[in-house]
């Protein structure tokens, strides 16, 4: 199965061509560590990004919470992209009819699909919001992953609500390329899904508003999951950057996260 | 039950402000029609808000499909809100954990919770995603809808998904107003929740991606909700607006909305 293989022979088993590309980045990079930067302004944003870019395989996004966001940051993210070899991931949760997301996903002020080569989406809708958000992405290339589990207290994604889940993405292979999740989905022996997995810190267990956390050897080694998504664990809580102590976090956890891989493809 | 009560009879129901604020307006006006603006140009955006406004007791919009969103377009719809006596439902779905939708609901390009008196979120990450948008929108008077049900083909918000997500309402009283929702959920007679009902037509069934419709007098009569939601109903699907056409189908659905409420009030 897939958590057996490593990242590079896995890019045979992907027509998409986000997911190639994200599974060579992280062989070519030996990194699959994915850092969520979650802060309110431009200038924050892009020196954390800076700071971590040599230590990812992918940045996560949230772009609505920058009150200064505007069309130089996305052309100044692409460029770090490039600079660091990594790809984007914008965190939005698409989570309404097909009609609209393909609205949210092409147009607006931040034209996500024109430059985040992944993207997510909750399954709540039904497959026609896997349709909707495919018509606008495929042509270009990109990638869908579904939400079939969260990492916070006391949420849905559970039981019937994954299995459906799980349903929808094999459904739509071409587009679909895997899941936020928490461990890797039982499934065929040739199945090969990306499994991104938000809630991972060491040394913390929680925040107030619900958020649990977990090592990356617990996601990567002991549940089979592909890339651990850290985000105040390396870029902490506040706005203020220390460059220094930020780029030591993110080596330490590409390297927790990494060794676990090694661990789980020699074990295998 | 709260059905049979009428919609000014039901203020004293309510603690929260948009919802009292809500009622008082959909008996001033005698409308319990919500357009939704789906265009993605500001001009566009204006002027369909300028024409439906007389005839609606609120208005959903998508900021994010709007190409030239500005501070501006927010001005003046707020100037609009005034003019025409009516509320503003940004229709956000949020999404997130608790500390991500707390920074989209207030920061960011949008600041929604700065303007929107009403919005909404999906259940699926658990109770976090309502402690962090109360956090943000109660000190503003605002409002809480969750999405009970969808009205998409296909979407996973039944049963025991739907059952959960009233109990965390019933959790939280003070910040969530209501619903989304297809029908009224039983629950105690002095129960009083907003019921707003989207996927709403007159003379067609559905589009190519998944939404389906229903009539007003389906939704308000024999499922008991409070507001009708209409989209390309009213406005069609294009960006042209031709406006005494735009009227003519906000009256109408003004008409048929009100009917069956007066209907409904009248047999219990």
């Amino acid at each position: 199965m897939a958590s057996s293989k490593a990242y590079g022979d896995r890019v045979a088993s992907h027509s998409n061509r986000a997911a190639q590309d994200l599974l060579r980045t992280m062989e070519r990079k030996q990194s699959n560590l994915c850092v969520s930067v979650d802060v309110t302004s431009k200038a924050a944003f892009l020196a954390v990004v800076e700071a971590v870019g040599p230590f990812v395989c992918l940045i996560k996004t949230h772009v609505d919470v920058i009150a200064d966001f505007d069309a130089d940051l996305v052309e100044q993210l692409t460029q770090l992209a490039a600079k660091h070899d990594f790809l984007i991931f914008e965190d939005r949760k698409f989570a309404d009819i097909g009609n609209t997301v393909s609205l949210q996903y092409a147009g607006g002020i931040y034209k996500i699909a024109s430059w985040s080569h992944i993207t997510n989406a909750h399954t709540v809708p039904g497959p026609g919001i896997i349709a909707g958000l495919a018509k606008v992405g495929l042509p270009l290339g990109r990638g869908l992953l579904l939400l079939a589990e969260m990492s916070s207290a006391g949420n849905l994604a559970t039981g019937a609500y994954s299995d459906q889940t799980i349903a929808m993405a094999r459904a739509h292979r071409d587009f679909v390329v895997g899941f936020i999740a928490m461990q890797r989905p039982s499934g065929p022996a040739d199945e090969d899904f990306l499994i991104l997995t938000p809630g991972v810190q060491l040394g913390s267990k929680g925040d107030a508003l619900g958020q649990q956390y977990r090592t990356p050897r617990e996601v990567v080694f002991d549940s089979g999951c592909d890339v651990i998504i850290v985000g105040r664990g390396v870029t902490g809580s506040g706005e203020s950057i220390n460059v220094e102590e930020v780029q030591h976090q993110a080596r330490r956890y590409r390297d927790e996260g990494w060794s676990a891989y090694r661990e789980r493809i020699a074990s295998n």
